[in-house]
C-alpha cells in the first residue's frame, strides 16, 4: 500500500493517506462505506500555476456531508462525493507550496479540503486565512469557521431575534446549536435546548448557559415537553433536526415566529423521510420558515471572525470540541454524528502543526 | 317557524331567516351540518348605543370557514362557530339602524356579519364603507374585500415578486387565485395555475391571462407536470392547497423561492392531514415559506381598495363570481368549496338592495 517516495526536478512525491468513499450510500451510512487508503501527493505546484498544496491539520465532520454520500439525479447546492476519491469538507491547513499571490509558504488557512494528508488546491481563492492563531487552530473547523458563521448568520440574519424572545434549539450541543444558544443568551433571550443524552443536557446548562434543556429521548410526548418549557410559545426555533421535532414545534410556535432552517439531521438517513402533518400552523401563527446556507454569508466572514474571536477571548462564548485523532478514526467520527455519539463539535485531527 | 311581527316603542321585530351550525364537524362537512331556520330580529338599536343593525345583501363563502365549524381545544386566530347560532363571515350590508357616528341609515358597508337577513352589530368599527358603489356591490365580498386584500398582501408583501419571476398558483380559479395570477401578469411574471376541471383551466387562460394552466386531477405525477411547466423552477408558489401539491412544488422551487402561505384547502377536511416529506428542500433551495392572515393588512385596505377599483374600471383585472341565490342555497354553496363545485368566487346573494 505504501507508495514509493521519489524526488524529481519539480518536487517531491510522498505517500498520502486518504479517506475515500467506497460506494454511494442509501439509508444509514456505515464506516464500511469509506476506506482509508494510501496514495501519493506531489508537494509542489506546476510553474506559473496559481494553485497551492496544503498539509491538512484538522478536518470538520458535518451532518450535511451525508447528502454528498448519495448519488443524486439532479445537481444540488454542493456536488456529490466521487466514488473512489477522498471525501472533501472544511478543514484547517498549512500551505506547503503556493503559486498564488495571496498565499505563501507556512500560511495557516481554512477552506474546502480533502480528507487526506495533503491536498492540491487548484483555486485557493476560496480559502480564508487564519487571522487569530492565538486561539486553538482547530476552532477554525467550527466556532471560527463554517459552524460559527452558520450559527451567527442563521440566528441573527434569518432569525431576527429580539430581546426577550423565546428560543428553542434542537441538536443543541452540536457545533452549531451550542453557539446559537449562547448567541440567544447574549441577546437576552430565553433559550431551551434539546439533545440526545443526559451528559449533553448537562453540558447545555452548565457550560453553554441554556436556561433549560431536555433529553428528547426521554420525552414520550415532545409536544407536551415543549408546552412545559414554553407555556407562552416559541418565537424562534433554530431547526437542526426536522421530522417529528419540527411537527411538535409548529404546534407551539407563537404568532410571527421564525424558523431559521439550518438542517434536518433526523431525516438524512431515512429512505422515506417522515412527513410533517401540521404545516397549516404556518398560516395560523403567521410563521416564517426560511432555509439558508452558510456560503451565502462568506462575504461577512471577516466581520464574523473578528466578533467571534472577541467573544472567545472575553470568555463570552464557550466551545466544546470532540476530536478524533488520526485519519483512521475519521469514518467512525463521521458516522457518529448520526447516532449522536459526539459531544460537542466533531472534528478529526490529521496532523499537528 | 315564522315569527310574529310586532312593533313597539323601540322599533320593529321582524322574521329573520338564518343559517345555523347544527353541530360541530369532524372530517368532511355536509349540508346537514347546517340548517336554515327562522328567528326574529329587531330593526333598531337601544338608545345611546353605538351599535348598528344591517340588512345583509351578500355573504362570502370562504375555505377558512371550515376551521370554524370544528370545536377547538386551544383558541385559534378566529373563534369557532357556536352550535345553534348563525354562521358568520364577511358580507356586504346596508345600514338600517345606527347609533354609531360613522355609520348612518342606508350606508353600504362590508364586514363580519351573520348568515341571516338582519344582523345586530355591537361594534361597527370593524366595518368598512363601500367607497365604489359604481362597481357591483357583490365585489365587496371578494375582489374589493377580503379575498382581494388577501391576494394583494400575499402576492406583493409576502411574495415580493420581481419582473420575470416564475409564479405558480394552486386553486387558481378561486377567489384569491384568479387575482394572484392577474397580479403576476401585471408584474410581468410568468404564471401557471392549477385547477380541478377543464372548465376552470380554460377560464384561467381565456379570462385571467395565465400563461399556462392545467387540471391537477388529470396529472398522474404532479412533480413531472411542474417540471414540464417550470423547466427553470418556481420563484413564487402562492400556496392555497397544501399536502401533496406543496410536496411536488418544493421539489421544483428555485433558489431563494418564496411561498406565501395563504391556505391549505386540500387538508381542511382530513382527519389526519397528509404529511409533507421533503421540507429539506427549504434548506437546499433557501426557500422562505411564510404564512399570513388578511386581518393584519386591514390598515392598508383603503390603499388597496383604490388601487383595485382602478384596475377593475380600466379592465386590467377580470373577476368571475359564482353566486348562489338565497340563504337556502348557502349550505350547499359552502360545501361546494371543498368539492371544487364553484367556478370563481363563491358567494350567496341574500337580498338585492
Amino acid at each position: 500500500m505504501a507508495a514509493a517516495v521519489s524526488t524529481d526536478g519539480q518536487g517531491q512525491e510522498v505517500p498520502n493517506r486518504r479517506v475515500i468513499l467506497k460506494r454511494y450510500v442509501t439509508g444509514f451510512p456505515s464506516e464500511d462505506d469509506m476506506e482509508v487508503v494510501t496514495g501519493t501527493a506531489r508537494l509542489d505546484v506546476p510553474p506559473g500555476s496559481a494553485a497551492m498544496v496544503v498539509k491538512n491539520l484538522y478536518v470538520s465532520c458535518d451532518p450535511y456531508m451525508r447528502g454528498r454520500m448519495t448519488k443524486h439525479d439532479r445537481p444540488s447546492y454542493v456536488p456529490d462525493f466521487v466514488e473512489g476519491e477522498a471525501l472533501v469538507n472544511y478543514g484547517v491547513c498549512k500551505v506547503i507550496a503556493s503559486g498564488h499571490p495571496d498565499f505563501k509558504l507556512s500560511d495557516l488557512v481554512w477552506g474546502m479540503t480533502g480528507w487526506e494528508e495533503y491536498t492540491f488546491v487548484p483555486k485557493p481563492e476560496s480559502f480564508f486565512k487564519v487571522n487569530h492563531p492565538e486561539l486553538p487552530l482547530s476552532y477554525y473547523t467550527g466556532v471560527l469557521g463554517m459552524a460559527g458563521l452558520t450559527a451567527w448568520a442563521g440566528f441573527f440574519d434569518v432569525g431576527k431575534p429580539k430581546k426577550g424572545d423565546y428560543v428553542f434549539v434542537s441538536a443543541a450541543s452540536g457545533a452549531v446549536g451550542q453557539l446559537v444558544g449562547q448567541f440567544a443568551k447574549l441577546t437576552d433571550c430565553y433559550v431551551v435546548g434539546s439533545a440526545g443524552s443526559d451528559e449533553k443536557v448537562n453540558l447545555l446548562k452548565s457550560k453553554f448557559g441554556f436556561d433549560e434543556a431536555f433529553n428528547y429521548k426521554k420525552e414520550q410526548d415532545l409536544d407536551a415537553a415543549l408546552r412545559r418549557y414554553f407555556p407562552e410559545g416559541i418565537d424562534i426555533y433554530f431547526e437542526n433536526v426536522g421530522g417529528r421535532t419540527l411537527e411538535a414545534v409548529l404546534s407551539n410556535m407563537r404568532t410571527h415566529g421564525r424558523i431559521p432552517t439550518c438542517g434536518m439531521i433526523s431525516q438524512y438517513n431515512l429512505e422515506e423521510p417522515e412527513g410533517v402533518h401540521n404545516l397549516g400552523e404556518i398560516i395560523v401563527k403567521r410563521v416564517r420558515m426560511e432555509g439558508f446556507l452558510v456560503f451565502e454569508y462568506y462575504g461577512q466572514y471577516h466581520k464574523f471572525e473578528q466578533e467571534m474571536a472577541g467573544y472567545l477571548k472575553e470568555g463570552k462564548i464557550n466551545y466544546v470540541e470532540d476530536i478524533a485523532n488520526g485519519l483512521e478514526k475519521a469514518p467512525a467520527a463521521l458516522i457518529g454524528l448520526f447516532t449522536g455519539r459526539n459531544v460537542g463539535k466533531q472534528l478529526v485531527a490529521i496532523a499537528r502543526e
